[in-house]
């Protein structure tokens, strides 16, 4: 998602057909033009995302409706909410007023954004809500639904998470397969890595046992993580690395467990089903005239 | 997602960054050639979807990877599964040969979309089993995710579901809102509709108890859905319409609920859930050398 | 033409080349930025069509042209018809206003798309006229200009026409070489294919001949193109018919040969010309300062 | 249209839609598959333009459909013709082999651009026949569709024409207009356009008499274009010219006037009717297995 | 650079990752919507060129903001100098008042932009000074930054060269390989590539000795280039010539031997010094709140 | 430059233009076809880089050229050096066999970005070489060519120096006005930075004394830029910081003063210099048949 008009439009493309045309609201003929309120409502509880996208939408969809009526009144917004606030159901989230057909037109892409990216943020929620107390955070994935990376980490944030790198350009991750393929030392790997990209990216290195643990701590990693270890490893971990170095708990972390993960001491939890696993958030946008 | 090659180019370019460098991979240096071999097998029991895509992903890895080493061997993908297929866990669906650093920077892209897709078309079966032997058919509907419309419809058909409208464009419905605006009256709402539409698309009539369903069954409208109701209502629907025009089944409709509203005799169900609300599949790529 | 904004940058990337440059109104210097006043007139009798591209062009212009001239003085439109009105040869269409520069590099692309539109959409018109007191309406089809299949379609109607299916994706169309595929027999073919597209589209099907004709109206086709058949051959199956399915009347119609085709009851009669054999219509803008 | 691949694609786009399908060609399931022949025919007497797009536009659909059938049999063509060439009404032009599906997707998309670019060699060629034995040659002009300049202008060629200007960046050209805005001098503004365009353009300039004329002469422009000026006065141009500088006879020539403008002894003759209105080449594609 | 809005946003896109966030303002979390002021001050001697883009670049940062803080405070520029001005050391160019967060973002693109072109306008005007009083004009070359050759021409303009051709597409340059191609003869090739190319093209011709020169000077070509010549024999050219062609030096001119070569009569000297060894213009931005 | 087919596409488009013709080539004709052998030349002694994209551009040049001739014979290339490999003066880097109108019309885009890169790659190296013996390291900056970053980084490289930072999303840097708006105390600032941006990320610090870099070195920064010091701060600070933490000179390091840089112990010397003012290396194609 490099350029969020692109994205925009790319998505209300995908709805509108290269006739560029809502064949429903076509049919209302000069009718799409009577100005309504559209009420944008949650219908269960959770934390509000992708409030900031509502009006890019309406914008475009009015772009695309201008061979329909040549002088369209601009659809409005006003926002009783803001992104990362919570919302119990039937909480009213923003208004929308202009014509009609601009608000038939838009609702089902607002609507999925939305719905969507509110759904990621309430389950990032009750993951921060199940550690509360504890020292860790918790933290996303590249688990992230192609072509929506930036807008979900944004909701992890409206969450309360914090977010694990972008991409594959923002941190260097030696896996177990990075350390085979380079002759599987831990401790050779990781200076050769900083070697070739240079001082100003982190190295992270997974570990799944102690003995990797400790061969990992033993060179100037910046960060391990903790792959699929349970909980008394994990304590383990934490007791002999002492705040040597961040340490991230990572591997099939569900509500369930993850507040025993967080017992343990580590740093950081990452959880690939805040973005691969959440249900949308039900919201609704109800019209009247 | 207009052009495919486009789609596969921005969501690569998503975890590329501009600098099109996977720092992890970057730092093998000459050892992200060594040739190695990826196992991709599924880690719960599913259905398919996606797997076309695998090779497209590669193909634009190896362009983006081209600096780094001039003369790239290509990766090969060998299919054990074709989408659509039933894999239990533990079913290897295809085997990737090729460079590690190929394998290591598409993992992550080829796995996201297999999950998400594989989670669809999963959730769709469930659906689709669960009204076996009732003569209902599933249909999915337009609540996808923002970007991936055409590729979770072909995952819907994989778990043996149908398509309803693809988008605003390639069928016509009416919604309470839109025969509001044309002033209530569903005979002339779609009298007018026809009108203006021509007569290469359907139209479809959004009602909610029986006044409305039979003033819509008094039209010549081609499909109606019957919004929210009970399933004695819809029985009620059925026996009004005898077979006169294909009924729909719509609103909030689950797992649980979904085989009493198919023993009301109803043409179709709708679900949102089938996209909007399904969980990964879990699947994994196991490098080996 | 998915986004207009995107082709209407591309029309004029066509024109002004990649230095974006108009080298004749960078001849003028800052003369180039004298208010002028170029009004839009009808040189020969027709419907108007395209209008609402006129501003869109400035605009795109005006981006164009910022280099030359920091705080260019942005063009007016003022209107005197609507896309759809019948002007007669002297007919003010437009008036726009602006540093006659910006006039000078927007006259021809706003010409080019004005001439052409208004060139189908009077087609269209004649086409309308010509069946005037009959039931048939006028349809186009696919054989439009590569990249402005919306525009003309939009144009035909202005012209008083009605739109066939706007692509491969909105309406199922089996022509002989469909029913060939399939086995030759119309009734499974036409079974088959509501099977695998689902409820939401129409389907239509091609044929040639009398028995072909009564073979497709023994199934629950939704519409009937009787192709290339005399007037007596249509009037027959007409009467056949008698309500139960549209008909529409196709193959090289010509406005010499559509009165006689309107005659024999069809609903529709499709015309390739509207789009593939339009003339340009004589618009020109007279610039005065 | 910058890039011919993003045309091609764009053009594709706006018949299959964002769902990317030909639901007639999906109907057929895996019958899509049989190999079939496409014989691609002249159908009335023309000048072929436009075959070096077939190849491209099959490879584009190919694309496209791939998630249909996994691995589809690529489509190849035997060219009976090439571009320039003139085909009687009969003749075979091409042959594709390739799996139905492919053919159908792809017919209209091909023969809408073959049609209306062998229209426009066709009528180009019309016009130099008429003015065959004279010294005049037959330029286009920018009056051609948006977004197909280049396409059109190799038709010219192919048709026998020579090709004016391509845009506003490629020749100075000074209407009335902006003579009238530099001050209503044409001598100053041929050497203030001198002097800002530095030398590598041609400048013209448009006369629309004798005395404008003569004074154009009396200046170092590469080339004159006499505007609407009857054959007397044209004639009279060109013995006081004497071969100085190159004349070009414009504004509303037609197939029945040309003759007598090229007696005149104009070096040029510019008509925009060769692609602002141009009927479409009458071919097909037949299609059998 | 087809379309700037595009360049733009292209160029930020790659400061800015496809997470589209400046990590170190985001940092600042709600002190980024500080308002400050940001003086962009010439450190050394130059003429400025680019100004212009300077509120582009800040129009689209602020649509990529956007997410972080929803109702930002739009940046305003004010201009103390033009494109083209001369400005000493210590000279104020421009103020830029807004968010401190807007203001860093932009800081580094507007300066690498600014820095580039005013490098090449300052190395334009050296060469422009060097040969003041003589007649010669200097030229730019086609050997600039792939993507930035308009501006980097308007660059040159702003510096008081002139241009050359913009590309391969707005005129004929037959260079040694081209005539070698065609036969070797000077006289056939330029005929043929007249006939070829239409009339609306310069055509040059390069030649590297003075019997290639009376060759060339034989026949109608538009312009000599005199490639690699020493000053006497560019000025045996000037004499022999007698004005009848403008002539141009060409290869490795330098500042040392512009002199020279301006003496010798000939009209223009072209130099890809201009654009292809520029030092940036050292110019920054000092922030203050 | 996110994708590198579409940038190679774009800068092609650039010197081609919309009509996508080379029009000097188009006058060959038929001789455009003939065999050509281009041999790549340093014509000064420098590193290479670039060479990676020879066949990128044929290959775009190759889809450019087919409208003129239908089968085009494809150019290959032979390399006689690789990227970052030393030539001397005169060393022939690659031939390429080919039609020698692909071979004109990419010349000189092969040898734009030859010439750029390879000028980067060899400044650099005069940088490495002067401080050769020392430990410290040579970095570039973000003053890259707008457009080219990532190319130009990989040209610091071939030269042997190590790349910072990619652009303002994978590394945060916070300079003097970063800490201004956060109220002025270096530790406040970084503390509150990586709470915002997380694990993942390295902070850098900017500071201009002693001060400052003894305030900063009390935190976990990691990583300090000595801006603008003198040799002899720059030698207290790397004592004071006894290896705690790396350290960066910054700010108008010259070919002259790095050796000095060097010797105070300082790890990176960053140099924007590398980018912003490399001349062009001399590189020519000579064409033979």
């Amino acid at each position: 998602m490099q350029n969020l008009d692109v994205y925009i439009s790319e998505i209300l493309a995908e709805d509108l057909g290269p006739g560029v045309r809502d064949v429903s609201v076509f049919s209302l003929g000069n009718a799409s033009e009577r100005i309504a309120k559209g009420r944008v409502v949650a219908k269960s509880d959770g934390v509000i995302s992708g409030l900031w996208l509502v009006e890019k939408v309406l914008k475009e969809v009015e772009k695309f409706s201008r061979p329909v009526s040549m002088f369209l009144c601009p659809a409005r917004v006003e926002y009783m909410c803001k992104d990362g606030d919570f919302a119990s159901s039937g909480t009213l989230i923003a208004e929308i007023n202009g014509p009609v057909g601009t608000l038939l037109t838009s609702e089902r892409t607002i609507l999925n954004l939305l719905q969507r990216l509110s759904g990621v943020a309430t389950l990032t929620r009750s993951f921060v809500e199940a550690i509360k107390g504890s020292k860790s955070q918790i933290l996303d994935t590249r688990k992230t639904t192609p072509g929506m990376r930036s807008l979900e980490k944004l909701a992890v944030r409206h969450g309360g998470g914090m977010n694990h790198r972008f991409g594959l350009y923002d941190m260097v991750m030696l896996k177990d397969n990075h350390i085979t393929a380079m002759g599987g030392k831990i401790k050779s790997a990781i200076s050769n890595a900083r070697q070739l990209v240079g001082p100003t990216l982190k190295i992270e290195v997974e570990v799944a046992n102690l003995v990797q643990f400790e061969e990992a701590l033993n060179t100037d990693v910046d960060m391990i993580m903790l792959d699929n270890m349970t909980p008394s490893e994990m304590k383990k971990c934490v007791e002999i690395a002492a705040g040597k170095v961040p340490l991230e708990a990572s591997g099939g972390i569900t509500l369930e467990s993850v507040k025993k993960v967080a017992e343990t001491g580590v740093d950081y939890i990452s959880v690939g089903a805040l973005t691969h696993s959440a249900k949308a958030l039900d919201i609704s946008m109800k019209i009247s005239f």
